[in-house]
C-alpha cells in the first residue's frame, strides 16, 4: 500500500496555479475543520472535487438535499491579491494506515496543480503544569517545511515553534514538504482537545488572513460554525435519520 | 481490493437499455428487500443473473427445489410506458469491506447496460424525541445524485431529504452516481429497525409506482411478503434443515 | 485469493470420462465421509491423486505404513453399466475461506475430466419440534443444479428438497453447477449432528446404488466404517502417537 | 505465499550428489536437534549454507565468536561408503504458516542437489494408557514416502509405523516425497515431550548409523549435547546477554 | 514484503566511499542512540538523508524550528585519517516486521555507497546472578561478521563476545554482513535496560574513538545527551505539545 489507493477526482476543472491549500482534516479541537468550513462560507468556495479511497467510510452526507462524499475539495476564484484558496474538508478522522497516503496524495496534487503552499491549522494541547508559567493562549505558533516558508512566517511575525511533535496528516505534510522542497506550514493555537474550539480557530484564521487574504475578519460566524459542528456530532451520535444499514442496528446476517 | 473481486454473471442475455434498477440489498426495516421481492412477484421478473465474489457466503438457498446464489438479479420485459424493472436481491447483509465494491459493480453494470436509473428503497429511523414534534409517518423522502434526478423527484412531489447521512450500499450508490453523473435516487420512509416493516415498504412502493409504473397497487401481498421474510429469518436462526457443514455445529477439525 | 491456490495433482492418469464424483468433504453426521470411505472399500477404488493447498494442514496421515495427504482422490474402473466412481476424501474440515476455492477446483477438474456428475451425501438436521409432526427419518431428499439432474432424481423417485439452505462445499458445488450448467446433486438424509451417523449414510448410499451402481448392498461395513471413524477421532483427540511438532506440546520458540 | 519467500543461500559450493539430508528442525523431545548436532560434531560437518526468510526471527546467534543465522546447513565429505551427510539445523520452532514452505524448499533443494534421501529423526509421544500394555521404549519405528525407501527400512529390520499422524516439517516432507517420488523417511523413538530426550536421539542415531554410516557409535556425547541444549534453552529464557532490542524489554516507542 | 518498502532518500549527495556507518537504531539502554547523537554533535555531522517507509510513524519531529523525519542519516567530512562517519538515527523503536527490511536496506545502501563498515553500539544486560562472579562492567565486547573485521577488533584488543544472542537490527546486520561478506561489528557494554545509560555509551564510544577516530574524548556531553533523551521521553509521554491528531485524544470518528 503506497498511497496509490487514494485518488483525487475533479468534478470541475479550475486553474489553481499559485493557490494556497488549507488542510481541513480533523485536528485537535477541530481547529482545522472550523477554519476550513469558515473560509468555504466566507469566500464562497465551490465544490470542485473529491478525494476517495476503497478504505474511506461508506456513507453519503446529505447537506441541502445534495449527496456529498466524506472528503471534498473546494476552491475559490483568484483574488485581487492573487490569493486563491483551496480547502480540503474531511468529515471523518482518517485511521493510522491512511494518514500517510492521504498526506502524500495532497502534496502530489498540490505540485501537479502548481499550488503555492499548504497550510494546516492545528490545535496545541498545553501541559496544564506549563500553562501557568507561560501564558500562550493568545499566540499562534508556526513551523514550516522549507527555509522559504519559514522566512514568510517570520516576515509576518509569527512565533516560531521550536521543539515538539506534529503528528497525523499535518506531520506527514511537513515531512513530505521538506523532502520535495514544497512549502508546507502548520499554524498552531492553544486549543481544548475535548470540543470544537472556535477561539483557537479564530486565532489561526486571523494569521491566515494576515498572510494571505487581507480581508475584513468577522469572528462571529466562526463560533456559529463551531456550534454547528458540535451539533452535527451529537446528531450523528444520537440518531441515524436517513441512516440505512448501520452496523449498530442489529439485523440478521442472512434472511430470505 | 478495488472491487474487481465482485463479478456479475448473466445467466440470460436481455436488453436492459433504459431500465430502472431497484437496489434490494438489505436496508433498515428490510424495506428494500420487501419492495424488491414484491416487484419480482407482481411484475413476474425473471432470474437473469447473479452477483458473485470470493467473499460472499458459501451457501446455496433452496427455493422451490432450485438452488439459488445469495445475490441475484431479476428483470422484466419492457413495459408499455417503457418502464422496465431490474431488481438486485441479496439474502445476506454485506460486511463493511464489501459495501463499496458491491455498489461500484452495480453502477458500472448499470452504465454498461445503459440503464436509466438506480432506486434504493430505504428505512428511516426517527429519533423518538423528534417523532412527537413532527409526524412524518406517512411521508416518503427523496434524495438523488444528479440535478436531473432531483428534478424528477420534485416533479412527482416527493419530499426532499435535506440533512442526514445515508450509509451502506445506498450511500455509496449516491456518491458514485454523483461522481459519474448517473441517476441514483434513495426513497426513504419511516421504518422500524427491529423487524421487516411492510408498511414502510408499501409507502416507498407507492412512490415507485407513481414515478415508474403507473399500475394498480395492491398492498396486501406486501404484508404477506414481510411476514414470509420474517418467518424465513426465524427458520434460518432456529434450524439448519438441509444445512450442512455449518460452523455452529461442533465437529472435529481432523478425523479419519 | 481466487481459488488458484488449490491444486489437484494426479499421481496416476486414468480416463474418467462419464464418471460420477462423490464429494467426501465432511458433512453433518459425517454422512459424506462414511459413504465415500465405504465406496472406496467396496468398489476397491485406487488412490489416483491429491488436492493440495498452501493452507491445508501440515500433516501426513499414516495408514497401513503409507503416508497420505489429508485430501485425496480415489477412482475405480469403468463398471459394466459405465458407472465409474471417483471419490474425494478429506480428513479435515475446511475453514470458511477455503470452502469456495475447494468447490470451484472440484467442478473445474470434473469439467476437465469430462465427468458426468458430482454427488454430495449430506446430513439433514431436523428441528426437534418439526420431527414429531412429520416423520422423515427414512427418506432421502434430493436437490440438483440443473433441470437435467433434477429430472434424473425424479426418475428414481427421490423426494425433492423444496426449501432450505445448503451450506459449505455442497452448497457452493450446487451454485457453481447451476452457473456452469454442470450436474451437481445433494442427497440428504436425517442425521445426528454430534456423531458419525452410519444409518444416514446407509440411506444415502442406497440411493446412490439405485441411481448409479445397481450392485448388492450390504449395510454392515457402513456401521463398522462409522465406528472406525469415531475411534479415529477419539485417537487423534486423546493422543499424538507419531505426532511430532504439535502446537499443543509446549516447546521453547528458540533454543540452541 | 507459496514458499517462494524461503531461500537457501550457499556460503560454500559442494558436490552433494547422493548425500543424505538429516532434517534437524525441532521435533518432540528435540530428538532431531540432538541427533543433527551430534552428527555435525562427530562427523565434523562444515557450515555450507543458510536457509532464510523474511519471516524468520531477527536474531544472530553467537557461537565461538561467530554470528550465525538461526537456520543453517552443514555438510561433510563423501565417506568411504559414499554416505555423505548434510544436516539442516534450526534454532527456532517454525510457526504454522512457515512449515509447508520450509519443507517444500528442503525437498526442492534436495532434488536440485541430487541428494539421495531426507531423514527426519522424530520423538513419539505414547499414550500413558497404552504404554503399559505394549513396551515400545527400545524400538525405532520407520515410515517412508516411497516403496523404494520402505524397502530400505525393511532391509534394515526397522519396525514399520502402521497408523498415526506425523505433523510439522516431517509430515510435509513425507507428503512432498510421495508426491515427487523422492525418498523421505521418518524414524521415531519414544520420547518425552517436555525436555530434550537424549535417549530417544541415541536410539534413532543408532538406526541412522546402521543404515548409512557404519561407524562406531558413542552415546556419551549425545547426552552432553542434550544437556547443552537444555542449558541453552534456560539461558535464553532467563537472560538476554548480548541481547539487544528484545520485545520483552520495555522501552518507549518514540524518544528524542 | 521483502524490504522494498524501505527507501533511503538523499537530501544532499556526498562521497561516502570508505566511511564507517554508526547504527543508531534504539538499543538496550539506548546506548546506540546516545553514541550516535554524540558523534553528530561532536563531529558536526550534517543531515544528508532520510530513511522512509509506508509503515513508519506519521509524525514530524520539530527541533530548532525545523521539521524532521523520524529516521535520518547524518554524515561528516572525510577526516585526516580517512575516518569519515555516517550515523543513522531513529527516533522510534521499529516493530518486529520492519527490523529485517531496515537492516537489509542499511547494508544495501552501505554497499552501494562503498562504505567500509557498519558499527552497532549495543547494551548488554547481564544476569544479576552472573554479575557477582564476573565483573564485566568496564569491558566492551565485540563480535563481527567477517574474519577481516574480527581481526580488526582483535588488533584493538577488544574482548571477544563468545556466546549469546544479538537480536533486532544489530542481529540482522551481523547475519547480512556474514552473508554478503560485508564488515559489520557490534560493540557491547553492560547497560541498564530501564533508562538511557550514558556510562555504557561512553565505554563504547571510547572504543569507536580508538578504532576509528583517534580524537580527544570528552565524556561530559554524553551524560548531557543521555539526560536530554530522557527528558524528551518524558516530554513525549506526558504531553502532546504541538501534537495534533493523536490517537489518544478522543474525537468523534465522523462529524460535520
Amino acid at each position: 500500500m503506497d498511497g496509490s489507493d487514494i485518488r483525487i477526482y475533479e468534478l470541475r476543472r479550475m486553474d489553481l496555479k499559485g493557490a494556497t491549500i488549507i488542510d481541513g482534516f480533523p485536528s485537535v479541537g477541530l481547529v482545522s475543520s472550523i477554519a476550513a468550513n469558515y473560509l468555504i462560507k466566507v469566500l464562497n468556495l465551490q465544490h470542485i472535487g473529491i478525494m476517495d479511497s476503497e478504505q474511506f467510510p461508506t456513507v453519503s452526507l446529505i447537506r441541502g438535499n445534495e449527496p456529498l462524499n466524506p472528503v471534498r475539495i473546494y476552491a475559490g476564484e483568484k483574488g485581487r491579491r492573487g490569493d486563491q484558496i483551496v480547502a480540503f474538508i474531511s468529515e471523518f478522522q482518517p485511521p493510522a494506515n491512511l494518514i500517510r497516503p492521504i498526506a502524500k496524495a495532497m502534496v502530489e496534487w498540490a505540485v501537479e496543480q502548481r499550488c503555492r503552499m499548504i497550510v494546516s491549522p492545528e490545535g496545541l494541547i498545553v501541559d496544564p503544569e506549563l500553562r501557568d508559567s507561560a501564558d500562550i493562549s493568545d499566540l499562534v505558533f508556526g513551523i514550516a517545511s522549507t527555509v522559504r516558508a519559514r522566512e514568510l512566517l517570520k516576515q509576518h511575525s509569527i512565533e516560531s515553534f521550536e521543539e515538539g511533535v506534529i503528528s497525523g496528516v499535518a506531520g506527514v505534510l511537513l515531512n513530505e514538504g521538506r523532502k520535495r522542497d514544497f512549502d508546507v506550514a502548520t499554524l498552531l493555537a492553544e486549543a481544548h482537545p475535548d470540543f470544537p474550539d472556535a477561539r483557537a480557530a479564530a486565532l489561526v484564521l486571523e494569521v491566515i488572513d494576515r498572510i494571505l487574504l487581507g480581508i475584513d475578519f468577522d469572528a462571529k460566524p466562526l463560533f456559529e460554525e463551531a456550534q454547528r459542528i458540535e451539533e452535527h456530532i451529537k446528531e450523528i451520535q444520537k440518531q441515524a435519520v436517513g441512516g440505512g444499514r448501520d452496523k449498530e442496528i442489529p439485523r440478521p446476517p442472512m434472511y430470505g
